[in-house]
């Protein structure tokens, strides 16, 4: 078995969903891997990632919506305000969302399904290069 | 260090909690693993993963009406409606929840807590066959 | 490559997020563990695991508030209450947190961006010794 590691930075402008999938595959193909698992880590509190329907852009609203909604800036019982409307609901969003994500490896590329991509989900409003450190256990001998 | 991998299919017949738990065992049990870890992601954007309560049927209910309250059908701002009105809801659900899991195996089962449970989450109303990818990483020499 | 594994037991008081990322460290380097990956996984359904903002406690207020304005005691439609008012809701919030969670592990800790700390989610009232299974991939040779 191989440990491979290298570090992605996803360039955001504002809140919204950033497929990185190709991304993720181009570095296994890079890297030669066969088969294994990917380990996704983000190092930010105001980011997350996220699996989900990578076709239809409406779904893609509806998600960014569903989080405005369910997180939404302004609530009066905030404490912490000091850093922007938008910085508290950046935790919260990226609390209910996932900070790690393991993904099989076959043939080469993730083992997605059809309608699945891989999303760097930008909380706050300006543009931020986010870090998300990738982990690859290849199984192949 | 082995590496064994499998699809697990799950067939669901609409909303709920499906609890796979003895599925994942009985695999377990047939490879012979003794120690390692297991890793489960599911391969749908309308489904998803929980650990949860395995004992009460009402704490299961509560946690399906849960999700029925926090992600509703026939929200005014959905705009991704085409597939049904149960489409949008079912990717929030899944948004909130998970789609991989890592689980320790120890003495040759799942190291579950007393009250733990694995199931697949259908948010879907019809009928489906869902699939589950299980990898296990098993470290005994 | 190698395999550790303990468990770590975090006491709680009563609701609240419980910082344990020294804990983690401090075992990683009595293991003398270089690179690899944690695995965390906590043994329990009424308290979670999640990453987060470990600076400012105003932030930390927002997200337990958070939690209890999204999944409140006493709704309505509760089915499940012999167990006390706080147990759907411990339910609920471990439902939309973490069971298990994996980090990188570089130069001898834990790969966490700047703001990241590690925090068991105490959900319930009353005072727990909870339980989270600690498993260690070592990729050095």
């Amino acid at each position: 078995m191989k440990w491979l590691k290298t570090i992605l930075f996803i360039k955001t402008s504002g809140k919204g969903f950033y497929n990185f999938t190709d991304a993720i595959n181009a570095q296994l193909s890079q890297w030669e891997i066969e088969e294994g698992m990917a380990f996704l880590f983000v190092q930010h509190t105001s980011a997350s990632l996220v699996i989900n329907e990578n076709y239809a852009p409406s779904a893609q609203t509806d998600m960014e919506n569903f989080l405005a909604h369910i997180a939404p800036e302004g609530e009066s019982w905030y404490a912490h305000t000091l850093e922007g409307p938008d910085d508290t609901p950046a935790h919260l969003r990226t609390l209910i969302t996932n900070i790690s994500l393991e993904i099989p490896v076959d043939n080469g590329i993730l083992s997605l399904g059809t309608w699945q991509g891989v999303y760097l989900a930008e909380h706050r409003d300006s543009a931020h290069q986010r870090r998300v450190l990738l982990r690859v256990l290849s199984t192949t001998p």
